[in-house]
């Protein structure tokens, strides 16, 4: 999950951002609830089949197989682009025919070989991750005194002589949320804005096993490109400690980091085809299939492409055809900037108001799922809400508003409405961007739910008589 | 905390061993409950005083200067002897004057540079580290298919034309706890008795972000020395799908790990000088100094030498001198044997039953304390057993038997009074042998609690007027 739109992220997570919730009363016409309540026999159905019945455990069983036979997607190189091959292939063996892939630009940046060294006041190796798109250091690194700061505030206070030719260390503490730590992970700007030669900067987690966390970082039009890295957070710790101690603390930095010619990768889509609407009035139901190349990208988020395609696979072959077209959309290179979604959302930007209903999303982890949170207008809210009822035997009812995700807050951000999972990821941030996003965190159970929940919410949004409302910037 | 003598250890780690819990109904004499009873005040005065007082918050201090100086203290590099002279300038300058070394023979493992990289079916670099004493590979190391097994059962099953020439991977699950699960980290013995060139084992940990958990092994006489390492437990569990789904498996193993002479280093003491018996019926109270080479030794186990050593600080600047002497004692090599404490019960031998009343130990991480475990005659119990309830103000009244520790259980088993720390340590093992184990595992208050139990504990039996009984074989 990317950087951007922090607070919609922190929204989706369950965390809280200090933002009022706006909920709205509802007052819907009786036929419309009706209508919606209409559906919990097929809901019940589709819940039955995939938690209990036909499908238990698929989920699971074909994320797991993906995951060992390709381990870390990272965009630009050609795993990402093999295992999209491979989902073709599998769509079509599964039955599932309206599956194809659009192209989209992306950026291509390889990690090479990275280092640092605490050379003094003791000797110590201090593991570290290059941040996305980050610039490597000169051959052979170098070695320099740092600085370390708690805030960006406390950078700024400094003269610049204090901080140039050195690595500026950030040791933020975690805010309370990602949406409000993340930040500093562009930290090299405001750096390299005092003369520094890196930055290094405390992961960005609540819990730390000594595990460096990788993502995304910006780079500043007419700010001098520095190579950064993350730290850990006991790492973070002690040096601050050390630098307020008044010791002189070196550490040298070597990183062979590469940023390559932008490339081609594709968005993965494949489709039940809507019995009325085919092509207007799409319910998009998505996950990133790219990951960071530490790690096996299954919680960020092949999980989130799983219960999202899978949804498709059983409405399938459960034979239930909506009035419209439920869409799975398996965005490419959304950890460096969510370069596929953009690049969909220009190229269907002509009728995008008659093509797309709703659009949901999952990156925030596919654990046990709690609800929906959801952005759209107040009829749009209550629509979205009386469907929730209905998915009571998942015990995942919460309703939560604003809502989106990243790769969704594009067009969320512009009045399309948008629903995330909310899901029991209370550690999600322990394992986000590092070595430690595995199969292990992922659960049968929790899949197959998160699926029924996708599947159930998008199949009566699509089928019901009337379209979301909405109100497009 | 080493790997021997489990069944101890997982009851001071507060761990089900499968052992029923031998309580004794105590018939104490009433005067000596009454004189058991009347060290309440002086209890009172020693927790407050470092809970709430003049003490407070410096354990945590001194510790976190001290590991910030020093960091991994691995036995036989010059780090370890750094930071006892350190200490014994550090035991002058706060006018503890009866502080002292002595000499211990000690083995000398070091770790090089290790890799292991999976490269089929697909390509993963594997984070590895060596076992303790482990041998390295053949410079440039060496490429095998793997065999994967759950179980020296499995294992052994296994036809030695299916083993012989490959690398046996252990995928053991945790067992339920450590003292059940840690015999693999030895499995080296047994892939190499079937001809195996090197053996991998899962972490012995409940929880995992990745990281890789170092600890002893040891090689069996007669048995050839294969190089061996633990892997993370998220790809122990990927290997054995890969494995049982029929896949051929291989991994580039690249090990530079020595083994050298046996050298010196100390065991190291500071101790309150009892103002009737001097060297008779002495109170140990210990930890050992040592760590392994990864992370900072906080948690394993400086934390457990402080609230040792701070105890005898304390009660000095108390000015509570006991009938007997209080000798906090910093075991020199745990890790790789208990060789400083067994060296130090060698060399004591021939007054040792006069020598020792009782052997304290703190081995399992200084979490909030809960009480003490203890081994001891039935008699012995219930002595030990009234003084804890005099340690309510701590909340650290549970009384667990037997118990023991690492470095006691030479004594204890033989019958010597020994007791340990039980505390709140239900994470300990995720951070255990890991570069995870740093000082944000230590917290100031969990450690003037630990203090507070171990010095008044000790301050209560080193002056009553009875020695605990013992029963030594």
């Amino acid at each position: 999950m990317l950087t951007h739109c922090v607070i919609l992220v922190a929204l989706c997570l369950g965390i809280s951002t200090g933002l009022p919730t706006k909920e709205t009363t509802c007052d819907l016409p009786q036929a419309l609830r009706d209508e919606i309540q209409g559906y919990k026999p097929v809901v019940n159905k589709i819940i039955e089949s995939i938690v209990n019945g036909e499908f238990k455990g698929d989920t699971f069983r074909s994320l797991n197989t993906f995951i060992d036979k390709f381990g870390a997607r990272m965009a630009g190189g050609p795993v990402l682009e093999k295992s999209i091959d491979y989902l073709l292939n599998e769509f079509n063996t599964l039955g599932l025919h309206n599956a194809y892939t659009e192209d989209a630009i992306i950026p291509h940046w390889v990690r090479g070989k990275e280092s640092a060294t605490l050379l003094s006041p003791r000797s110590k190796d201090l593991p570290i991750l290059g941040l996305g798109t980050t610039v490597g250091t000169p051959k052979g690194g170098f070695t320099a005194e740092i600085v370390v700061v708690e805030s960006f505030d406390e950078l700024k206070a400094l003269p610049d002589d204090q901080v140039r030719g050195k690595i500026v260390v950030y040791a933020e503490k975690w805010l309370g949320s990602y949406g409000d730590t993340v930040a500093y992970r562009s930290g090299s700007v405001e750096a390299a804005k005092k003369g520094a030669i890196a930055s290094l900067i405390r992961s960005i987690t609540q819990f730390s096993i000594a595990s460096p966390h990788t993502g995304s970082q910006y780079y500043q039009a007419g700010v001098r490109k520095i190579p950064t890295a993350c730290i850990t957070v006991e790492d973070a710790e002690m040096l601050l400690r050390m630098y307020k101690s008044g010791e002189t603390v070196r550490i040298h930095l070597e990183m062979e980091d590469y940023n390559f010619e932008n490339t081609l990768s594709r968005n993965t889509f494949v489709e039940i085809q809507g019995r009325e609407k085919k092509n207007t009035s799409v319910v998009v139901v998505s996950g990133h299939l790219d990951s960071w190349d530490v790690g096996v990208g299954a919680m960020d988020d092949a999980g989130g492409c799983w219960i999202s395609w899978k949804s498709v696979e059983y409405l399938t072959k459960l034979g239930l055809v909506p009035r419209r077209t439920i869409r799975a959309a398996l965005w490419t290179a959304e950890e460096e900037g969510i370069w596929g979604a953009k690049h969909y959302m220009t190229t269907h930007k002509d009728n995008e108001k008659e093509e797309f209903n709703l659009f949901m999303e999952s990156d925030s982890g596919t654990f046990d799922p709690i609800g929906l949170d959801f952005s759209g207008t107040p009829e749009a809210q209550c629509i979205f809400k009386e469907v929730l009822t209905l998915m009571e035997p998942l015990n995942a009812t919460k309703f939560v508003t604003p809502g989106g995700g990243p790769d969704i807050n594009q067009w969320v951000d512009r009045g399309f409405p948008g629903a995330s999972l909310i899901n029991a990821n209370d550690r999600y941030f322990w394992f986000h961007h590092t070595q430690g996003d595995s199969m292990m965190i992922e659960n049968p159970e929790s899949l197959d739910k998160g699926t029924a929940l996708f599947a159930a919410t998008a199949y009566v949004i699509a089928d019901l008589s009337v379209d979301l409302p909405k109100d497009v910037k």
